[in-house]
């Protein structure tokens, strides 16, 4: 990703006393150098480098433990890093302080496979979990596309194009494992399916984006591999076609695990970077699973919706290597977008609304894209109520900025008035934040409340979600 | 239910200043009569009648602002009160105060039929709501066998026969609105199905036993009432194999939507009760649910898993009426337990674990209840690793008590050592505050400090869960 010029946190320089106790505690794996910095630094995404003043590498929940501590008595910010595949800044150290990279705490702890659960610490990324768990007949279905940590995944409530059937991270994760600001562990529940002792701590973690403790072990839900998988693509000759399917197929009560919307500009960069010859048409991408008869069921259903709604043929993927070329291209279609137009910088934002809603949502964000000069692309985890618009910016052009700002907003402004939210799964960061108030009122002093008793010096991933 | 002595809170008597200004703000729907009062200090299990000074009726959430701005400038605890049938002493009046009755907030406010949502006020019974969603082809879930009021099972994060299917509370709940400690209202999410703005506020409310506000409104998911629904019941000639036909068809990935067992002691009472015939043998209640070929599939996965455990036949009950008539009798079971020996006072206690360790769990539990001088049954939602014990106490006999109590820690210790919970649904209460730290250690530290953040002089429903 281009960078933009690099951000100097507001804050003093790092204090030398600080500094050589971290280097002392950590050694090699605390780094200083520019280089590692500007790594941790950057997002995916179009927000400007924000370097951290410190790296340090945690190799156990302990050393996380340590680092908190020794960064409260100095009052230092923590910032969570796993993968940096976050979307709106969420990683982005905007106060300085120390960037804790979690990604070498890839350990896998255990697998229960008879109770459909597993541990990990918070550096285990989706794709090597679920490499990991083939031979079980088991997998872990919440998919965001980027291979990001679990982590991460659960510090940013992330979903994906699985949650229509399976849920988001709120539904996934079990129990955490938190080192608290003052530096101490929790465990937030015990290994049975459901409880109800007490405040339910898991979900207040997840989605906290690290502005309440910093995850570093996450017990996950698992699914049996289902008996049946089929994959298939649908073009369409319209959007509100394609759209009015999903609706339809939603209402009819069909347990799709996947129905992923691309419009037809999504798609011929899909094309273009995967090497795909898809008609350039607003498409669906579904994924059937079951028993062999219940798939069968499922298609027959949602194929005869698409029929009346000006769908073309459904074009299957099911032998495995197919479609995992089919949804590689799928996860890549934001590489795919930025690469209409070399150099540029991504600027991705997300919004959800309740289903009704999602054509008259999707077809006006449609028309305002019309007169944008910035190369724009609609796709979306729609049986959700879920799209993502991604805008290719030229980095050397700031009125692009300007204009993506104000269809963004008015994008955000069309959900919030459709009862929907601001951001369906990339969580508020430093991105959303202008709107979060205007979501929930009131119910962002409840959260300001919570921040400041379990963080009180403000130094959790600072400056995230809402300032104080 | 019988009472026990009536149990003076320890606090000082009602201010006649709050007592006036109450009965003018609210007039008839207030009232200090012990009538009244009893029934609202009375709970359905063994824990003490615990008056509260008065008790109001609130017919909206302005009422409930008015009410809880009246008691905190007086200091004066707030008690929700659905329909008096939690489990755990969750809404007795254990420090006095108001009991605010909810149960006349019982319209149901909007049927979003499209979104497979609704918003009622808190005081709807679960019963109510499915019997007006009839027409609408969806339906409410939940199920803990009591009518209970909705708000009161967002409360204690309820979830009872179908959450094998379809989750909990913590699943259903979309948004709330909440009174908080302040008097300020706010709605804890907007109408999309997922969101990743800010802290999960409506997981941290359900759950919370309203020691953190007043939840006056509730959004709901519902679900599409299923195509093909076929209920069974099946005797095995032992404990041991029915609980293995539990594990195995959970194991299987059976998409069950209920699976309750009942041991041969609560099928004596259930025939006696609810005039049934069942052969008195440990025996499986099952719902499927699906399109007509899939239930098919998961009987003939199910009756093959059970007749390799020593079970009998199936006898099915797929005529609505008949399949009424059998839940109805599941429901009543803790009446039924009750009726063993006449004038006995409840106790009912539920832990879960692990479905692997589900067996152990509820064998060990068997061979503890031999010795048991109080009558005692087991029954449970056995696909979730769940499950109860009913004793039917001698309200004249003390020393019962004792033995009860004893059974009833060993249980909750067996629990725990198996990485389960002291309650799988009921909620801590005041009833399992002994074990709540056992169970999740410094993890009860950061629920006392959101107490404290969001309600600063412990006036919400106070001594529930933990005391500060």
């Amino acid at each position: 990703m281009a960078a933009q010029a690099i951000v100097a946190p507001s804050r003093t320089p790092l204090d030398p006393g600080f500094a050589a106790a971290l280097a002392q505690r950590f050694g090699a794996e605390c780094s200083f150098a520019e280089a590692i910095r500007r790594q941790h630094g950057q997002s995916e995404t179009h927000f400007p480098e924000t370097l951290p003043d410190a790296v340090v590498f945690a190799q156990s929940t302990a050393d996380v433990v340590d680092l908190v501590r020794l960064c409260v008595m100095h009052r230092v910010p923590v910032v969570p890093y796993g993968a940096g595949t976050s979307i709106e800044g969420n990683a982005l150290p905007v106060r300085g302080g120390v960037s804790v990279d979690l990604s070498k705490m890839d350990r896998i702890l255990a697998v229960n496979a008879e109770d459909f659960d597993c541990t990990i610490e918070a550096g285990v990324r989706r794709e090597e979990l679920n490499a990991y768990l083939r031979d079980t007949g088991l997998f872990f279905p919440i998919d965001p596309g980027a291979n990001a940590t679990i982590g991460g995944m659960a510090a940013t409530r992330a979903s994906g194009t699985n949650a229509v059937r399976y849920g988001t991270m709120r539904e996934a994760v079990l129990a955490l494992t938190v080192v608290t600001a003052d530096g101490e562990v929790i465990r937030t529940a015990r290994r049975a399916r459901k409880s109800a002792a007490g405040y339910d701590l898991t979900r207040l973690f997840v989605g906290a984006e690290g502005t309440l403790g910093v995850i570093t072990e996450v017990m996950l839900r698992l699914h049996p591999i289902p008996e049946a998988i089929s994959a298939a693509v649908c073009g369409f000759a319209s959007l509100q076609g394609a759209v009015d399917t999903v609706v339809q197929a939603i209402q009819s009560g069909v347990p799709l695990a996947r129905i992923e919307i691309l419009d037809d500009r999504q798609i011929a960069a899909v094309n273009a970077w995967s090497k795909l010859d898809l008609l350039e048409v607003t498409t669906l991408f579904f994924e059937f699973h079951g028993s062999p008869a219940g798939v069968e069921e499922q298609i027959a259903t949602v194929a005869a919706l698409a029929a009346t709604n000006g769908g073309g043929d459904f074009a299957f993927s099911n032998r495995p290597e197919e479609r995992a070329r089919l949804w590689k291209a799928r996860h890549e279609a934001y590489y795919a977008a930025l690469n209409q137009r070399p150099g540029a910088i991504g600027w991705s934002t997300d919004v959800c609304v309740p289903i009704s809603r999602l054509p008259a949502c999707i077809l006006e964000t449609k028309r305002d894209l019309e007169s944008c000069s910035v190369p724009a692309t609609i796709l979306g985890h729609v049986g959700d109520g879920n799209f993502h618009v991604i805008f290719a910016l030229d980095p050397a052009a700031p009125d692009e900025f300007a204009e993506v700002s104000a269809i963004n907003a008015r994008l955000i402004e069309r959900a919030l008035a459709m009862d929907g939210t601001c951001t369906g799964e990339h969580g508020i960061g430093i991105g959303k934040q202008p709107w979060l108030e205007a979501e929930l009122g009131d119910a962002v002093d409840v959260m300001r409340l919570v921040k400041r008793a379990l963080d009180p010096h403000d130094l959790m991933n600072p400056g995230k979600i809402f300032t104080l």
